[in-house]
């Protein structure tokens, strides 16, 4: 039916409330329709708290008897704190069940639904599914593949340079591509950065509410990459502003970090960032933000472990003296790395371009 | 009136027309308004060809008799193949007369208007005066300055890098991006590039009519700075399409270029390349696009003579072992060019970026 669409739409509206709360569960909105009214809406808001198609029931009541659901992703089949979701829409009476997407677990893909056609529900599955998938990019990653998201921002000059030869760099992007970028790190689960930035640049890694324009329900963890443990402890980013996480190669050597930092050992190895994010994603991290600088940043690229690329550029030319945009070395065109734009707009005086990549 | 902004943005879609034609002349329409209805418009088509005025006048006959008239550009004042516009629109009886610039040369600024004016014309100036501007930014350059207006064109990679180390480039842009570019060769005056580029890519440089979709007016003049006459005088860019400029820093040394091949010597100095542009103003070019190699726009860039950037950017890392986007060596933040994003889209799979340099 046409108006499925239209509800659908809702329904991802919805679910888009749950940009900064739900990891490590996916976004998911509900709407409950009856003669082309709607009667309920229900959003997952926070892990542990019912999901959304919980929230709709409870909205509607006895009135959910005859209606249809929305569900932006295939209702749960497992029992959690309040049974499976499958199993709340049959008592409730629900007449048709329109899904956006499967459960992206190839292991429990199509049980929910398996379950209410067995109850005698009609189901439709597949509406607007291009745009329910890209809400959930890493819970979708994760639950196939085992490793998080990686989405690497990069703030550049028109001439794809990041500072000059000394090193040189604030601010390359305005004020409102700075804020921007806290809006991607409070959507995150987690905000990787390198010891190489830690050290020159001490950032602090936080979502700072000012800046955002609402209170951040949760703070992203912030992972820093220490092979050798040698940041400083007294560093902002292990302040107690923000849980964080440091992945090294080596025993901690003579170091006290706070006791509030957790400190994770993965031993060198040639996959050794693979390992990295395998660990994320073992911890149930969907989206990954790497804000590191050209080293790091080019080395997840060059291992052909990033999805996605925010680029900001800004309206300057820092010279062929300047440094590049990413540590990559690249022979020929044949070994070029290929991206699909995905997302274009000005943002202030400078523009942001997304990028999923393409080829590794 | 608010309607002078309605009549005064039909004049400048008429102006438009004009816009792969009229050089060395300026795009200008005029719509000539009676009773709030548009009895008769005109653009100007050609060199050596009526005014806009003139068109809009002639067709009107004499029902030009208490009319207004809408013009991009202040009306003439001087004695042409048609007499001066000024005195045409006095003669036709026209009551009122709108501009929307006045003329840029300073020399002559305001005699046309001067002229209306004391014939008991009411006139009004600066009606869409910016949009007036910007579609003669060339003939406004030049008629203030002597020189042409510089664009420079570009295509990247997003990490702003032209071709591999090993000087491989194709394609890095898509076919959309490189129709685009035939475009706005179209309309310039001329398309100027370097000795390194003949040699290299040995280009055409014309306008391609399969590509632009219609059947220029005219090729532009195409310049090749050839300092030393080392280009090999079987070029493509010699060949008969189209008329060429060779400007060198010698005298022929041993060199037969083809006969239908203008050489033109500028003797070396600090400003060469300032000294090129005077020259190419005197010739009367308006707009010049720079289609070079990193170095010969880097010259420019650095030379503080470019005014306008546009940058296609395709979907790749090229690395960063790749060339750069133009050679010009900077040392710190305070050196950075200021640029100033004038238009953003996406053509093709690559994006589209036109800026305006702020600061030499």
């Amino acid at each position: 039916m046409s108006r499925d669409i239209e509800f659908m739409a809702q329904a991802l509206q919805l679910a888009r409330l749950g940009m900064y709360s739900t990891s490590p569960n996916p976004r998911v909105g509900c709407v409950l329709v009856k003669n082309d009214r709607v009667i309920a809406t229900g959003w997952h808001q926070q892990a542990g708290g019912p999901h959304a198609e919980i929230h709709a029931l409870r909205e509607a009541g006895a009135e959910a008897r005859g209606a249809t659901a929305y569900v932006t992703l295939e209702p749960c089949n497992h029992t959690g704190r309040t049974g499976p979701c499958s199993v709340a829409l049959i008592e409730a009476g629900v007449a048709r069940v329109v899904c956006a997407s499967t459960d992206p677990n190839p292991l429990v893909a199509g049980a929910g639904i398996e379950r209410l056609r067995a109850a005698g529900i009609g189901v439709e599955n597949g509406v607007l599914e291009t745009q329910a998938r890209a809400l959930n990019p890493g819970f979708i990653k994760r639950m196939t593949t085992g490793l998080p998201w990686v989405r690497v921002k990069l703030a550049q000059s028109l001439d794809g340079r990041t500072a000059m030869a000394s090193g040189e760099s604030q601010w390359i992007t305005g004020a409102d591509a700075r804020r921007d970028v806290q809006r991607w790190r409070a959507r995150s689960c987690a905000v990787l950065t390198g010891s190489g930035t830690v050290k020159v640049d001490n950032p602090s890694l936080t979502v700072r509410e000012s800046l955002i324009g609402f209170t951040p329900v949760r703070q992203p963890l912030r992972v820093v990459l220490d092979r050798q443990l040698s940041t400083d402890p007294m560093s902002s980013v292990y302040d107690d502003s923000a849980p964080t996480l440091i992945i090294s190669a080596v025993t901690d050597v003579d170091k006290r970090f706070p006791v509030r930092v957790e400190t994770c050992r993965i031993p060198s190895s040639e996959n050794w960032l693979r390992e990295v994010l395998a660990e994320l994603g073992r911890r149930g991290y969907n989206e990954i933000m790497v804000e590191a600088g050209a080293t790091l940043a080019g080395a997840f690229m060059g291992a052909g472990l990033v999805d996605e690329l925010i680029v900001y550029t800004a309206p300057k030319l820092l010279g062929s003296d300047a440094r590049p945009l990413m540590t990559l070395p690249l022979a020929s065109m044949a070994e070029a790395v290929a991206l699909e734009l995905t997302d274009l707009r000005q943002i202030g005086v400078d523009i942001r371009l997304i990028y999923q990549i393409k080829e590794h």
